[in-house]
């Protein structure tokens, strides 16, 4: 059985991390069976230091980072963390299901992937200082802190506020403008065709995570919607059949 | 019979111009005979006009701007400019024909092309400077005008000097190591295994460019064969099958 570490939320939110939504839909679009663990972010590093999970990378001040989402497989007993690096385990392992990355598609897959965060990089000042809202009081208490070291100022701060929200908005609809062209060269629903890849699994994470982050009755989800004729919304409806919560 | 317009240049030299060069390896790919004419930049816009090529855009100043490359297609009566605009009518004209944007892969390939520039954006400024020196006089001069009055100052002031030369150098070096870090994800030679496509004739076509604009002997292209393990070599020799210049 595969177990995935997730972050845990206030109910009645569940999956809420847009990384971890993305290592759902691959284990949906494979169709592997797992459980979940729901971490509190405070206990995510001993969680996974006991999961025998490595630590995703460093942070600023050397310390190992520990992240979700990560897995372990008790089929082969590998675990590790990285949405990215755990799509690529998952096709290796798991080689009669369909593909997150199908053949051919490896290289444009990855250059996709790094060029898409810059693509909608104006969403993440305006998205993070709304994270607290939907944890429980120490991880809220955690991020909050984090968070603010990170960036140097309080987290409510981070955003834009006034002219340069205004512009921090249409600076991201410029950039959903552009993912829709690239879209719009794709003779089906996902990004290669008729066949559901990593690269949908990415632009769907971030709509599930926007969904919960801003509220579904909030101004900026209810923009979302209509942006690029409902592409958005039709592909996360799209994706509904790898999407589950465990 | 296609016929595919392109930029003449001083002898020996032949197609400088990467652009062109990504409709050659296109053309190449599906084996379809072609015949060229070589037109001197002063020329290219009467020339285009005579074949009812319509213009790839508008200039600054809201003139119409004709480009290299552009073809007419006896065949169908088809007649445009612009590299991908190109590839994607061969593909569509002739389907029977290898393609350019493999199935699935056209709107990964469409988001690779609009990340290359980006992602290689240093070499310009060092490279542009070196073209008046392959065309013939009334061409360079017309280059070194027009490019002088877009920059907003003498062309072969345009490159950076001293450390802010190194820098730029360093800068595209390593542009060059994250498009080889999305290389090595490939199963093959080419960016989509073995598969050649538009993507690696964009690679290919900045690297026949900058053999010809550097010069074979220049340090500069020295430099740039030893990169990423002599990757981009490689890929040249790679792609000589799908190269002609008639």
């Amino acid at each position: 059985m595969i177990t995935l570490f997730d972050l845990a939320a206030k109910e009645p939110v569940k999956t809420w991390s847009l990384n971890v939504w993305k290592t759902r839909y691959v284990l949906g679009l494979k169709n592997l069976p797992y459980k979940t663990l729901y971490i509190d972010y405070p206990d995510l590093e001993a969680a996974e230091k006991a999961g025998g999970i490595p630590p995703y990378g460093a942070r600023g001040n050397g310390q190992p980072l520990y992240t979700a989402p990560a897995i372990v497989d008790d089929a082969t007993g590998a675990a590790l963390p990285d949405s990215y690096k755990i799509a690529e385990y998952l096709d290796r392992a798991y080689p009669d299901t369909p593909k997150a990355f199908p053949p051919g598609s490896e290289a444009l897959q990855a250059a996709f992937y790094d060029h898409f965060n810059e693509v909608v990089s104006p969403i993440w000042h305006i998205i993070l200082p709304k994270v607290p809202a939907i944890l429980n009081p120490p991880a809220a208490e955690y991020f909050h802190r984090t968070r603010s070291e990170t960036f140097g100022k309080p987290l409510e701060q981070l955003g834009p506020v006034g002219e340069a929200r205004v512009e921090a908005w249409a600076k991201l609809k410029a950039g959903f403008d552009t993912l829709n062209g690239w879209y719009s060269k794709s003779s089906g629903p996902y990004f290669m065709g008729e066949t559901a890849s990593f690269a949908d699994f990415i632009v769907g994470g971030l709509f599930v995570a926007a969904r919960i982050c801003f509220g579904e009755d909030s101004a900026e989800w209810k923009d979302l919607q209509t942006w690029n004729d409902g592409r958005w919304s039709t592909l996360l409806k799209d994706l509904d059949k790898y999407a589950s919560e465990n």
